[in-house]
């Protein structure tokens, strides 16, 4: 009988890691390839930053509660946000979609107006695409591509013991508008009449559906003349996303609790449906900020920016990744946040 | 009420049109966008080169009868024949799959066997990609980036008067091997114990299967230094792309009926079927094969190449475009192939 492997076992990083460990690489130009947020390829002199990324509904969009313009910006910038993540600027996006006969060309057109205003407020050009027919339901394929000055591109392994670990805006909100866009959800499919009441949640219903790229934290990085020694982009949750770092760097690292940068519409929506805030921030997800790694004789640069967090410092690797609470306790780091999130 | 208007009535070529209508330009270094094989960027100095296909099962491809490893191989081709459509030579692609849990490893596996046969045979890097879950069918998103010498790359949209109108390979083979492969599917669904009978059929359903991208006729006509006037490769099927070609470059043509090159195999399938070969030539699709006009003069350098037919020319856009039978009548083209397709 044949061998079969389920997926799941794997994971998502499993899974790359699994097929791609015999890539082998033909072009001198190939800088980097496969297993961070996005390729590097010289191209006499500059080097062009690439990176792709695919929507599926039902997986990671629900068109019953994401208008299709909100869609077609998220799907532009959740694809920028990885270039930003380079320490790149964007300059090009290809966009490939399927669609089943249920769309009609309004429904596309409100689409590609939330492509185009992504466009327009990132400065990239759509230069390519490819439409197809689907059986069922709706698929986004967009590659983006960007540039960055020789060998100034910032990759995920390159922390070193005593940085410290900063992240950009603040963690959590996105799940957090997901989980509320859910719940109104359920309650409307249940009876049809309730109106949801979304009003006094915009803030975290705007993270979830229609969230930036950190373009303004690259330009001030660059001003500042600050390079980080490492750098991703918070998409699958901030726990998840340090380990990555620890791993690719082969360090440990210290984050402190009460340093997470937690909105509070976020904290008081956590608390209304009895989640942790905290928890909320290291494992929520989507929320395109920027985790970054820096000298600590860079900190004076950034005091005054606001929008830059300085959450903990890099350790050896073997002091392991470790979370201390307000109560100081010491929790390992998971990739479904630190022990205490079961 | 809201309007509705049906994608099916504009057709692919409508809806892109449509849809990228209004799309305004960023970036000085786009120097060609949506509406060729591929797109073009400046590089300081060099330029790249960037096209994006997507395959959605059900739809480009059906899992019954085509081996996975195959179908990872052909994703790869059918984009590299884009680039080199643009008279440039591709260097990396990436990837991004989407795939439910009917898929195990050991099917991937399978699939990434055929991805890297094809970067291997083409000598290009796959650098990167995404995958992810599908709730049902499996979708298949290549990018693929080449590169070509300043200002080499050939456009649909610069024929004129006088070229000769030129195509590699055969044409219709891919087609027929569609086709055969479907009557075999259905016979085998009536009657399972009944093995299908392909063996003397090789040659089209390999090109149904596992397609070649044309690298070596760019390498030819960069050998012989000719630069095509125009150029695209066969996808849609030939009828479909030379109007491409004449409407985007404002000629018309003429083609030749008894010089379309159709393998003896696809001809006496053809027969087999009950169809005529001229029409599945016009308008089978597939083929992979690169349509281009050149000068005249360049004739001479071509007469050797047996891979390469002239099979027309071009004339000034008041002549239309048109079909010379073996029987001499003139038919005007259409997408579908000539009228007499029907």
């Amino acid at each position: 009988m044949e061998e079969r492997t389920e997926i799941e076992n794997l994971g998502e990083f499993g899974l790359i890691e699994y097929l791609t460990r015999n890539i082998e690489l033909h072009n001198a130009g190939t800088i980097l390839g496969v297993g961070d947020d996005a390729a590097v390829i010289d191209h006499f002199g500059k080097q062009t930053v690439i990176s792709t990324d695919m929507l599926v509904e039902g997986i990671h969009f629900d068109l019953m509660y994401t208008p299709l313009k909100h869609l077609g910006y998220k799907s532009v910038v959740v694809n920028l946000s990885d270039i930003y993540a380079m320490n790149a600027v964007p300059t090009h996006i290809t966009m490939s979609l399927a669609f089943s006969n249920r769309f009609s060309l309004e429904a596309l057109n409100e689409f590609y107006e939330g492509v185009y205003a992504a466009c327009e407020r990132y400065k990239v050009d759509l230069i390519g695409g490819d439409t197809s027919s689907s059986k069922k339901g709706f698929v986004i394929s967009v590659t983006a591509i960007g540039e960055v000055a020789p060998d100034q591109y910032v990759k995920r392994s390159t922390a070193q013991k005593g940085d410290l670990l900063c992240v950009s805006g603040d963690l959590g909100a996105a799940y957090l508008g997901l989980t509320l866009l859910e719940r109104e959800k359920q309650i409307f499919l249940e009876n049809p009449k309730v109106q949801p009441d979304l009003e006094n949640q915009t803030y975290i219903i705007g993270r979830q559906l229609k969230p930036e790229a950190r373009q303004d934290i690259i330009e001030f990085l660059a001003e500042k003349e600050i390079r980080p020694t490492s750098m991703m982009d918070v998409s699958d949750g901030l726990s998840s996303e340090i380990l990555h770092i620890c791993k690719q760097s082969n360090v440990g690292c210290v984050l402190y609790e009460e340093k997470l940068p937690i909105h509070d519409q976020s904290r008081s929506m956590a608390m209304q449906f009895g989640l942790d805030p905290t928890a909320c921030a290291l494992s929520g997800g989507e929320d395109y900020e920027l985790l970054f790694t820096m000298k600590q004789e860079d900190y004076d640069k950034i005091t005054l920016n606001e929008e830059i967090a300085v959450i903990g410092y890099i350790t050896e690797a073997d002091q392991g990744s470790h979370i201390i609470t307000r109560s100081g306790n010491k929790h390992q780091i998971t990739a479904q946040g630190w022990n205490a999130f079961k």
